[in-house]
């Protein structure tokens, strides 16, 4: 296990959202922002989770966020939503455009938006989970800035551009496709450089386009798309839907987060929702989905394994332990926290649950 | 280069229409049927094309195809077509839903459709394409009869399960994206079966659920996703929108093509089709498409690689070259029709173009 310490989630929430706030989002959509963050990190996905808190804030106070941004919505065709989110916070944008698109898809039985504009959003399955919980599926892809390259190239052209998709169980969880387009995502290569241990050939070019095995050299380089053209052909089909037909940046021209304090990111989303109801009685839908997963975990096994998992379990079984024990959180964010509640004046008040043996 | 000879493309398509009428396929949709195999030969996906048209009319005497099957479709939402495919022959069935699909997509703006009790229906990007051409975006997926296990097992659930998108260039062909899942088609295994080649380690498992470089033990077995886990979970995702939303078959209960002489297969389709028009003027996307690619063609190149080519791009020679030269045809395919020409007393009529140097 590791040594983050356990917080009850609903504080971890408040102090998020009592934060967002005081940097000038409005309460509702604050309270949006940290419900977002939160269940990244209780569904284990922390690279998406509080620990991003810190460098929203810090561009929205040098103006590259807009914290009360207006979502922009331009109606072509009855089924399709154009949104410019305004350099708004991208969860926040992305909730309010999917709250916009369910009774568009009930009524039509599918419906899409594009979104420019926009910022880091988070983890997709959030809002493909939120649509599954209301019988409807949810297609979700976003561009992101710079990191990987094209299949023959060796420059970061590409983010590492997710797909994403949940369909709802009988099972308590849904079932989850979540995936980046590269084959190892950047956290694991920080990981790797933090432990001083080399990477595996495979996951990353150095920056004069060689493979490399070490960590900082594939940080200063390009991650690799997972499978070679294949990855790199779902990349470009994440970028063309996101980036492209949304009107936001494309590829290399996406704005880092961290490493552009001068400009916003102008990332691109891409969703498509569709309403079960429209296909089939939702319930039927499920029990499908059931007898699939059923008949998938009873496959037989290769020698060493377990148990098989269907996509979006492990995650399911992260979050089920963390309801209960409370949301782990890193030290440093805690301190993050903490400084960023002096700065703005608001008070600390998060309380480690007493550790678990 | 190979020893294919190449013919004339409207003479080898008039050849199949011919057969297909034979075998009962109405003229019009055997011209459907035609046009769509001969099309995958000219884009050298020859797995998909001429070579599949023996063992359709095998299955329609067995009863198994219906070759004059109607559309059944049902509207249970304006945008959404859910179809009965009722055994027809797949390509029929598809292009029939997706010409219906079409006035749906440019009315609501997006516009979605399953279809169920189908077959095999040949290469994915064939139905993209055709949309592509009017300025619309169809996503499209299908399940297929089992060869893939999950990750964690050895048992064929999964077929290679493919998805396929295509945009509109103003570079004259469209960006088509189009892959299975599986790490690699069970036709290069076959090809190195034929060569008396191994296959690298990591393509396929031999029945007992071991690694194994051997191409007939691979055939026995089961191939591999893609990039495990995650070509793992874009196969559920393909299974759930083709097979499970669809109400077609799931998984290892789609029946196999070649080995089910006894019953339909049921395979189950998915398609999404977007109206670029309901997001931006199709010119301005067709610019935006046209920067991305050219940016990606002069990222700085790996050591070795002398071209970067986009999805899509490497067909589109061939299919340049073919459409010049005539579309090649191999001589066990060029057997099989001379062989159903004389059963069903069609006349051959097939003549190879003068060999090129």
């Amino acid at each position: 296990m590791n040594s983050n310490q356990q917080y009850p989630i609903s504080s971890v929430e408040r102090l998020v959202s009592r934060l967002g706030v005081a940097a000038g989002v409005p309460e509702a959509e604050s309270g949006i922002l940290a419900k977002a963050l939160v269940d990244a990190d209780v569904h284990g996905a922390s690279t998406h989770g509080v620990s991003r808190l810190n460098i929203y804030l810090r561009r929205i106070q040098q103006g590259l966020i807009d914290p009360a941004a207006e979502l922009g919505i331009q109606t072509l065709r009855p089924a399709v939503l154009v949104v410019n989110a305004n350099n708004g916070l991208g969860q926040v944008q992305a909730v309010k455009t999917l709250d916009r698109l369910v009774p568009l898809a009930g009524e039509y039985g599918v419906a899409a938006a594009t979104i420019r504009r926009s910022q880091h959003f988070g983890a997709l399955s959030y809002y493909c989970n939120r649509t599954a919980e209301q019988d409807m599926v949810l297609v979700a892809m976003t561009n992101c800035e710079p990191a990987m390259s094209p299949a023959g190239g060796c420059e970061a052209f590409f983010g590492t551009n997710p797909i994403a998709a949940s369909f709802p169980t009988g099972k308590g969880f849904a079932l989850k496709i979540d995936l980046a387009t590269s084959l190892v995502a950047r956290g694991n290569i920080i990981a790797a450089r933090k432990a001083g241990r080399p990477i595996p050939e495979g996951w990353a070019l150095d920056p004069q386009g060689d493979p490399t095995t070490d960590p900082a050299a594939a940080l200063a380089g390009t991650v690799l798309a997972m499978a070679g053209h294949k990855g790199t052909a779902l990349a470009t089909m994440v970028e063309l839907f996101s980036g492209v037909l949304s009107g936001a940046a494309i590829g290399s021209e996406v704005g880092s987060m961290y490493k552009h304090m001068d400009r916003p990111q102008n990332v691109g989303h891409f969703f498509c929702l569709l309403d079960i109801a429209a296909f089939m009685d939702p319930k039927s839908l499920r029990r499908r989905v059931d007898r699939m997963i059923d008949r998938i975990k009873s496959c037989r096994r290769r020698s060493g394994v377990d148990e098989i998992l269907v996509p979006g379990e492990p995650e399911f079984r992260k979050a089920q332990f963390n309801r209960q024990h409370g949301v782990p959180i890193d030290p440093q964010t805690v301190n993050e926290l903490h400084g960023l509640c002096e700065e703005y004046g608001v008070s600390f008040d998060l309380q480690p649950n007493s550790p678990q043996r």
